[in-house]
């Protein structure tokens, strides 16, 4: 298949690309490379030292003799490009992952909402209108959020997107199938929300085929691919807004920080390792909808763990400490999470859970290039609220949780 | 009260703005005049010749001593111009129609779709943003639309924004309250699908105090206050794609042109006239949520019709013939509507229904300007998908439906 990938460049569109070019599809990079811009607007990098796109793919030639294109396109706000582009190429399928992706980064400050709202929104929507005028018939696979449903739980397992409810009408009660009611807890996760809407309205009004990946928080940094080359390595965060937390963790065990838990640790979230990320998408591509079809909604997730829990195993694996701070989330101290994902299991996905060896792996990649960490960029910084920002200012230590629990 | 009431140069802004002066508040109006603009760029104009904002503001003064204050301000665009508006002026309330508002523009081509999104979605986020960014506990009265539920009915009477739904839960069903579940019919109603997110994110996150109304087909044209000068008269739009149903019917019979009904006219609709509708907007002002509560949400709407039936009610009182259309939507042919709207009543809201002499008022209003009326702008022509405008454009006269009915 010829597949267009949107931000190729990232995290698990990297990896995503050299899966499937590895697989013998012709692969196309769309990308603004935006979040290479953003690490430079942060002052961070990536603890990875990260080649160019344009490096990492004759790296992939020389070591493959696959040719992965790049092509530099701003989907948010070069909209004629972008459908041109579409036109002149007519991929087979589309992998969207060409999105502002960090909680943390769209609560910074009024201009960091802004623009994740303009960018996301515009970034799909803008997708969705080429793709119909072009009159394409791809099938787009879309990266989203297990944050999308929220986390105050209806009291069942979450569902693969949508959700059976009973109705009360004058002829009794009536069962219906919806989307499940949307929940998002920040700016970020809400643009994963409009997403929704916009497939659900662009799928029945022009017939488009659109998978939506309601992903867990992603862990681990290596996959088959980006061992094969230490060029073809994969980007690594670890500051505060773009470090997500087990990864976050074994990155602070690392460099003998203490592992830095928001709140009570309460939380529980879904996760997935990346080699299984990178799969899911394999698989997900594999099993298009037809034409007509509602929007096809994966949960792609292996697992559910609180946070606390996580810091323990990690603490316990390393030997490192485990500090309670503030969180500076407006979110439940608390709440269980339980999750279906058994459309990936019928797929044949085989999940790579919580190992020893794969959290030492992190750990020793970690190691590596500790001298390229910044440890005043750790701390996870930005607020939900102001009143939550002048909280944590004043007790960034979190002494009076310590006095609570 | 300090207003600001954004988007107050449109249809139902003015007599909005018009409406709330009179009553004694200090009404600023923030507009970037988009839709005159978008009268030059369609090569439309209002049948009401309409002066300026800033001559029809300087009438008012002459025949009410009031001041409306006109700040030319594009929402979308610009981001910081807004907010400090809003931290130098601290409006006590704000009322938002700045939208893009029409469907069939929407629709129009993919440069439109891209436009309604960019605009809308941005419009409506930066103004949260704003608010939250200046520290302001205004109360916020978004217009929004009847569209966002979709027409295809649970068979319950639709509820003021929520729907009490109940769950299977493993320790049996559980009720719950959740958003309606949304199902807008075009672009533009997507957008306002969109809002709603950003309302729930922004009430819960923020504290903001949102209003959200979900007001039907608006109808008429003078309100008590656009009567009291020929210059403060309102904008009226009979264009195809701008034009709504019952006006447009109504100014067809005032100028011998055939009622226009698309497909078998079985739409059933929610309508308002506008003089309720400035009413409703003043009663939602007065009963503002509390911080921290939920998103209000009110159906401002008074009465539903099916749209074959509105022509036919034309045609009695005026003599016109009706003339049936291919449909350029992508729609249900027939459906029901049966819609709740309790909460204005319970406000005092006198419901103006629809009766001979407001009909004859309008259709009085497009005689008077009938020679301003280009004939050809009348049919409506954005279609809804490719393969719409396709079966339109073989069968502009509707030839294969007459066969079929």
């Amino acid at each position: 298949m010829r597949i267009a990938i949107l931000g190729g460049d990232g995290f698990v569109g990297w990896p995503t690309c050299l899966h499937l070019s590895a697989q013998g599809h012709e692969v196309h990079i769309l990308d603004n490379l935006s979040r290479r811009w953003i690490d430079t607007e942060l002052g961070v990098q990536s603890l990875t030292p990260m080649d160019s796109i344009q490096e990492r793919s004759r790296i992939w030639k020389e070591v493959t003799g696959e040719t992965i294109r790049f092509h530099l396109i701003d989907l948010s706000r070069e909209y004629e490009r972008l459908r041109q582009w579409l036109a002149d190429h007519r991929p087979d399928a589309i992998v969207h992952f060409a999105e502002q992706r960090a909680a943390p980064y769209s609560m910074k400050s009024d201009r960091h909402k802004v623009y994740t709202v303009n960018n996301n929104v515009n970034a799909t929507h803008n997708l969705l209108a080429a793709m119909v005028e072009a009159g394409l018939d791809a099938h787009l696979v879309h990266l989203g959020t297990m944050g999308v449903y929220g986390y105050s739980s209806v009291g069942a397992p979450i569902p693969e997107g949508y959700l059976d409810v009973q109705i009360d009408t004058p002829s009794g009660p009536r069962t219906q199938e919806i989307l499940y009611p949307t929940r998002p807890g920040s700016v970020y996760h809400m643009t994963k929300s409009l997403d929704q809407i916009l497939f659900q309205f662009y799928a029945q009004n022009d017939g488009l085929r659109i998978t939506d990946l309601h992903q867990g928080i992603v862990w681990g940094t290596h996959t088959d691919q980006t061992r094969r080359h230490e060029q073809l390595i994969n980007r690594f965060d670890y500051d505060g807004d773009y470090g997500t937390v087990l990864n976050r963790f074994l990155i602070q065990a690392a460099i003998d920080y203490p592992l830095t838990v928001h709140g009570t640790g309460g939380q529980t979230r879904a996760f997935i390792h990346i080699q299984d990320s990178v799969r899911c998408i394999e698989l997900a591509l594999r099993d298009a909808p037809a034409r007509g079809d509602r929007v096809k909604i994966f949960n792609q997730m292996t697992e559910t763990h609180r946070v606390r829990d996580l810091a323990q195993l990690v603490a316990k694996l390393t030997g490192a400490q485990v500090k309670f701070l503030p969180n500076p989330r407006k979110e439940a101290d608390e709440n269980d999470l339980i999750v279906k994902n058994d459309q990936f299991l019928a797929l044949g996905l085989e999940p790579t859970t919580l190992a020893e060896g794969l959290l030492s792996e992190v750990v020793d990649v970690a190691r590596k290039f500790a001298h390229r960490i910044d440890r005043t960029r750790v701390p996870a910084v930005s607020a939900w609220t102001r009143d939550i920002a002048r909280r944590v200012e004043r007790d960034p230590e979190g002494k009076a949780l310590k006095s609570v629990s």
